[in-house]
């Protein structure tokens, strides 16, 4: 017999039916032995009577996460039974006959039990299995094809940005090196810059979502050594307002796809939709710096960068005086971004570049890169840079590159942000830092 | 004045409009001079008449790859120079005003010549702006998306495998090691094998599409040290043949999608539109084998694998005989096939797995895998593999897995075979092998 999604279960009431899946819980009231079973699109409870001998028998001996192939028959369940708003909550499969697929060891926990970061991670393939789990990364998957899906709809093209490097793109931070062959050393990207600005050369538009690696020593909850990172880039553009327009709207495409898809997810996890205006706001750093010192006091006007309090204070600001969970911070001093950044004529010193903050983080870096060629050489000299070493990168530059710009989302802190989650290794699927892949590197 | 996209200028006819983008040719009469200009759109002629001086003066100084633009009047050409069938034949761009928004140093070589691979690859910021080059990255990113809709169309849900492991998945190709933290070692992902496994215990249906990286020595023209991998992997499977099913729609899709959306592409690269029978044939190695003999003379039935001469033939006679270019041969003999593959328990000694030969190489290889936790120990230790190495993927079958088998593709030689390119490394945007990462590693 063909097997039914348990979600389908509702149009075979009073059929019989085959479903397969993992045994959820198994409650055991001896004549009655109730099984909620579990498949990719949900749960229903299953109920084998005595009657039905060698079923029975056999519900008598299955475990949590044995996998199960059930043939039954749907049962409407009687009115004062009924389960209002739950899938299935209106039936029920009486067993008629199990084919065990599969058995299960006993769980180390139960499988839904609240349990500290270090074991959630330890045991993630069981883990994973809880609906928070699964759920987790449903949405994550919604928010890379919203976000692709966004990118395609504005005429650019994917590409494929290679992992394995020659050098490292922005000239600051850690990387990973790598024995090559012929005693060469090559080393893991740590983003897609070169390559997308290379690719403006050749599509105009592109965008791409690769792996980036950072052998940052630090392990925090927001940081990964290994992460995914959203990137566009495209030309002729008149400035990094330009990069914020389009990117905006890809932000709000997103929202827009995880809140249609995925309302009942984000009821569980008890998060709001994100505060969408019409216009995110924008400010320069050192207005907002200038904000922090009206509001708090705390005179950070001297300092190159934001803070994580900063950022925090900012975002509950925006979210409270300017209706946006979103903002855009521009402006960021020259010397503290990539020799790339393009400064603003009309504001020496500081780039037409800009972070976006999202419920406390930084979530998107961009703005408007140099496409002159001779001016990116000058900038790598001042950066202590080698240009020879970058003489492939510049060839894009010799000849001939249109204005443009770019910017980068952290999948993952995006994802994190959106549920409202404690660290972002529970928005990464299988978390990389400096004492774990997969098991903890210490054992 | 907005920008106007080549592709759409014919609606424009009789209007001044500006556009932007590449010089591709200049062609200097005295009085009369002509511009070719790219887009990411298209090209389309403009003519810079004496009598708008400063434009002509400009436009006598223009070159190649010089980013420009320009506002014009765009005429309808006298019908005699109308040229059928080409983008912007009926018109012409008559300049009124030139900006220069970046210039170009002087080409190595003209942009469309022929040059050796060595010579394409050292230059791709440059060579990649070719029609051509163009060309193969737009049907790639359609091949790309066409899986991951012909994917979600069945319920299949993205994830993202990580490209930094603890160990080598396949216990077989070469891995190459990075050193991590603390004095330990990591490694690079030679497929997401374990991880789509664990995630089938998760989402039951999973698709990926990350970077794979190989440390093997051999230059060929099939052969890369970093690509791209499309992989699925779905549970609740009778058997091989399953997997099979959902893998031919998926080519089918692909294909459809490619034909579809690049007729013209497949048209200048001069080849068929790939055949595509209602069911692709089907063949045990051992029935191939057997068929080799008969029709060529050649005696390989007691080889274990196919060689390149062999997959050749094969797709040749499928063409000719089976009205098909795409062929599945199935039932290698397990010693040749990882230790998680599942052997057929009615042909003992050889898996219920496949390859996917297509235009003379194998595109795709899957198949059933062993759910079973302690069969997988067992095998483990025949494969001289140290199961407490593999402890954390093993968490997925003690705690219960359904009968599954997943597939993967290599994205750059179907992308190569599809447009009948020479090299894999045409196929691929910054390939990388032995002796290159962009630029050659001797340099």
């Amino acid at each position: 017999m063909n097997r039914i999604f348990i979600e389908d279960l509702k149009n075979h009431i009073d059929s019989e039916v085959t479903v397969q899946g993992w045994v959820d819980v198994r409650r055991d009231h001896g004549k009655l032995i109730f099984i909620d079973l579990r498949d990719m699109t949900g749960k229903v409870q299953m109920v084998a009577l005595p009657n039905h001998e060698d079923a029975h028998k056999l519900a008598e001996t299955v475990r949590p996460e044995w996998v199960v192939s059930v043939t039954g028959k749907v049962n409407a369940r009687p009115e004062r039974m009924v389960k209002e708003g739950e899938l299935n909550g209106e039936l029920e499969i009486e067993v008629l006959s199990i084919e065990v697929l599969s058995e299960a060891s006993e769980l180390p926990f139960e499988k839904d039990a609240e349990v500290n970061l270090d074991t959630y991670l330890d045991y993630l393939p069981l883990t994973l299995r809880t609906k928070r789990g699964q759920d987790i990364f449903k949405v994550q998957a919604t928010i890379v094809e919203a976000f692709r899906d966004s990118m395609r709809n504005k005429k650019f093209i994917e590409f494929q940005s290679p992992g394995l490097v020659a050098g490292d793109a922005e000239g600051g931070a850690e990387v990973f090196e790598i024995p090559y062959f012929n005693e060469k050393t090559a080393y893991l990207a740590t983003s897609p810059q070169f390559y997308k600005q290379i690719m403006v050369g050749v599509h105009e538009r592109v965008f791409t979502t690769p792996r980036a690696f950072r052998a940052e020593k630090h392990a925090t909850t927001r940081h990964l050594n290994e992460y995914i990172t959203l990137d566009c880039e495209f030309g002729f553009i008149k400035d990094h307002t330009d990069v914020m327009d389009v990117h905006e709207q890809v932000i709000k495409d997103i929202v827009s796809s995880v809140t249609n898809e995925h309302s009942k997810i984000l009821e569980v996890f008890e998060v709001e939709t994100p505060l969408v205006p019409e216009k995110f706001p924008v400010m320069k750093l050192r207005e907002a710096q200038e904000l922090i010192k009206k509001e708090t006091g705390k005179d950070k006007t001297n300092e190159p960068d934001l803070e994580p309090e900063d950022e925090r204070f900012l975002c509950e600001y925006s979210r409270k005086n300017l209706g946006s969970d979103f903002i855009f911070i521009t402006h960021y001093p020259v010397s503290k971004r990539p020799f790339y950044t393009y400064e603003d004529e009309e504001d020496l010193g500081f780039t037409k570049g800009f972070d976006l903050l999202y419920r406390g983080v930084e979530i998107t870096t961009g703005g408007q890169r140099i496409h002159n060629h001779d001016k990116l050489v000058e900038n790598m000299k001042k950066w202590k840079l080698d240009p020879e070493k970058f003489s492939y990168y510049l060839q894009t530059f010799k000849y001939g590159m249109p204005p443009h710009g770019g910017c980068a989302t952290g999948l993952e802190r995006l994802t994190q942000k959106f549920l409202g989650l404690a660290s972002v290794k529970e928005a990464t699927l299988f978390p990389r830092d400096i004492n774990r892949i997969d098991k903890r590197l210490s054992e």
